[in-house]
């Protein structure tokens, strides 16, 4: 296993248990040797589930099998595997998941339409998923309600720290808690739920209305970091609400009384999120960009993943190198409205461009003193519009290391 | 400078006069010392010009001064210089650029308007314009019909070898010349004529029906290349016709008599293209990706240029490695139809995938022999149309390396 990123935490957090979810990790062997490779969790009846899912069009099987199940709105399970990502097998994959799927099933007595599945690594090859379901009667016996570390460190492939969020929150009076775990390192972009992340929280809250608030926090979220332009074939968000926590029923997903869940779902999956950046393949720099003054929301974030993903800005980084003609340029291609003679970028909080042109004279050495540490911040202002019309966005990325091709031109196969 | 890319040609045309034409390089000073950095060709009275320009919304000052003189159709000289890309300098950008083609319009006497200019080097930093315009009487005095290996030096930045191609065609029954040079190794993309490139021909051609000739071989040629996926704020695609050769003149674009001048073209321009892939920043790999059987042209371009923008795909190869499973995830990203269940992959003309599967058992052999080689060729179907209708492209990259990452996190400022 790589080293840890310099980038990481200093430790797995203390998750709370989630009343009416239990979870355990094993070892499977479906292709790593010594180590846990496969996590179940098993939820109360009456858990409902939301998700977001690759927009691959070459999405894995247990993504398809996710996008059908999902329409029930309920689960009672949710089975994953690292190392073999069950993805481009063709319908001997989709057979794969479904006996598993239903192995999981038999052994909660639940319909299989109410298990979830998620597979993560080699793309290709056939899951053996006889592994998986030979190890699920140590998994059930090892169900607790605080395996999270375990269950985190299950879930990773080239990962090099187990990932994991919470929060509390206050639903018209009761505290509900929300708790997620997630793997991902390379092949990380977004228009997805980015990699494998799992949030579970104890809230009583149906279905839509579940769906209707992840919908509203993974653009701004999981949707916002990229590490290196590449999405995923497996790419999976499910977030299961027990209802163990017993607060009034929302009135829809309006409801001023889910506020607070909002935004403390929205804090767990940026959480979740940002340390899939900080574990980017071969990562020295956590970069959040933002860009303001643009046309409208989209065109801002088009803009800001459009430096975010070039990798002429993001080598420049590695080299410590305040190289904003790279972010001009960047700008220049993403497509959007942008105003040559009004763009201001800032780096460190300190101005380096502005009505485009180069500040003269500015002092480089607090900009040197930022490129040199390790969360890098620009600010674009594209100049378009200004005030509440203007649109803007920020994202996540990390940089494009030596490591990055060290890690992708020998991982495999 | 860097060592030569291993994938260089080996050595530089032995390109023709052009009747009409006359080239000088010399040495200004703009960045560099010690190397030729300027570059000037005059051509007689009458010379049409058709170009195609950067669509990046953050263009160079010279870009923007060619995209109002192509208006006119004519031309009389070309001033270019490297070190400096007068991109992101503002209106003083535009005032040094309009005094080079002023100074170049006293010089050779001719309306300023018909002279051309392109600049490439560093972004954002005051072009000194009076370094060229101190060098052009050495410049005229230095014009010669044979300058080509001095003029294509000239033009270079992170280059390691001058690129020229040149072809001979027919336009009823009268032979004319056509010749050119590019430069380009980083920030190549598509989508744009990549980089600096001028071509000349002695052929008499009415600059509409060289803008129309150059637009049907730009998709297929310069636009058809990739080193990082960067767009560049400075590429300039030129083409330069005397009439010295005194060919008949052509009834219109459409005329069959232009047929073998246009396939020459096309011949010259993905020559050009080419050898700027072979120069690509760190480049072990020339990569040729064809995709068929898509819904149409457009869409297996897309799909190909996903294929050779994919930092996983790149890296893959340059760690030789035949690994397909990343080659469907750029499919399954590429946003355009597919069907995954009747995909099919072969590289180095071995079938390693079918219907959407793995192939069993295949000779791995002969694939991993290809892989270590210079030259890769992959092929996609994407099994959304066949026979007459189905859309195909293809497109050329090379393999990201290390010394991609040495070069762009060092290179500036």
């Amino acid at each position: 296993m790589a080293k840890v990123s310099p980038l990481a935490p200093t430790g797995f957090p203390d998750l709370p248990a989630i009343g009416g979810l239990r979870l355990a990790a094993g070892e499977a062997g479906v292709k790593y040797r010594g180590r846990a490779d496969v996590m179940l969790a098993e939820m109360v009846d009456g858990t409902t589930v939301a998700g977001v899912l690759t927009q691959s069009l070459t999405a894995s099987a247990p993504v398809e099998l996710c996008r059908r199940h999902l329409k029930g709105g309920e689960a009672r399970a949710l089975i994953v595997n690292a190392g073999n990502a069950n993805a481009f097998t063709g319908k001997a994959g989709d057979a794969a998941a479904e006996r598993s799927v239903e192995a999981v099933a038999d052994l909660i007595l639940c319909r299989p339409s109410r298990v979830f599945a998620a597979s993560t690594g080699v793309i290709g090859e056939p899951l053996p998923d006889e592994t998986i379901v030979a190890a699920l009667d140590d998994l059930q016996a090892g169900l607790a309600d605080d395996a999270w570390p375990a269950a985190a460190q299950a879930i990773m492939t080239t990962d090099t720290f187990p990932k994991g969020a919470h929060a509390t929150a206050d639903i018209d009076g009761t505290m509900v808690n929300i708790a997620g775990i997630a793997k991902g390192s390379g092949m990380i972009a977004p228009d997805m739920a980015t990699m494998l992340a799992f949030v579970f929280t104890d809230a009583a809250l149906p279905a839509p209305v579940l769906q209707a608030l992840l919908d509203q926090v993974t653009p701004i979220t999981f949707n916002a970091i990229t590490v290196d332009s590449d999405t995923s074939t497996s790419d999976t968000l499910l977030l299961f609400a027990t209802g163990a926590a017993g607060n009034t029923a929302p009135d829809g997903e309006s409801d001023p009384a889910l506020a607070d869940f909002r935004q403390k779902l929205e804090a767990v999956c940026l959480d979740l999120a940002q340390q899939i950046v900080r574990d980017g393949e071969g990562a020295s720099k956590f970069i959040a960009i933002t860009v303001t003054g643009a046309e409208h929301d989209a065109a801002a974030k088009r803009i800001a993943l459009s430096i975010a993903n070039s990798p002429l800005v993001k080598t420049a980084i590695a080299g410590e190198d305040a190289n904003w003609g790279r972010i001009v340029m960047a700008v220049g291609k993403a497509g959007e409205r942008a105003d040559r003679d009004k763009l201001n970028i800032d780096i460190g909080g300190v101005a380096v461009a502005r009505g485009g042109l180069r500040v003269d004279d500015f002092d480089e050495a607090p900009v040197a003193g930022h490129m040199k540490g390790q969360e890098i911040d620009i600010h674009v202002d594209v100049g378009i519009a200004d005030g509440l019309q203007a649109g803007s966005a920020t994202v996540w990325t990390c940089d494009l290391t030596h490591d990055y091709i060290s890690i992708n031109a020998d991982y495999r196969s």
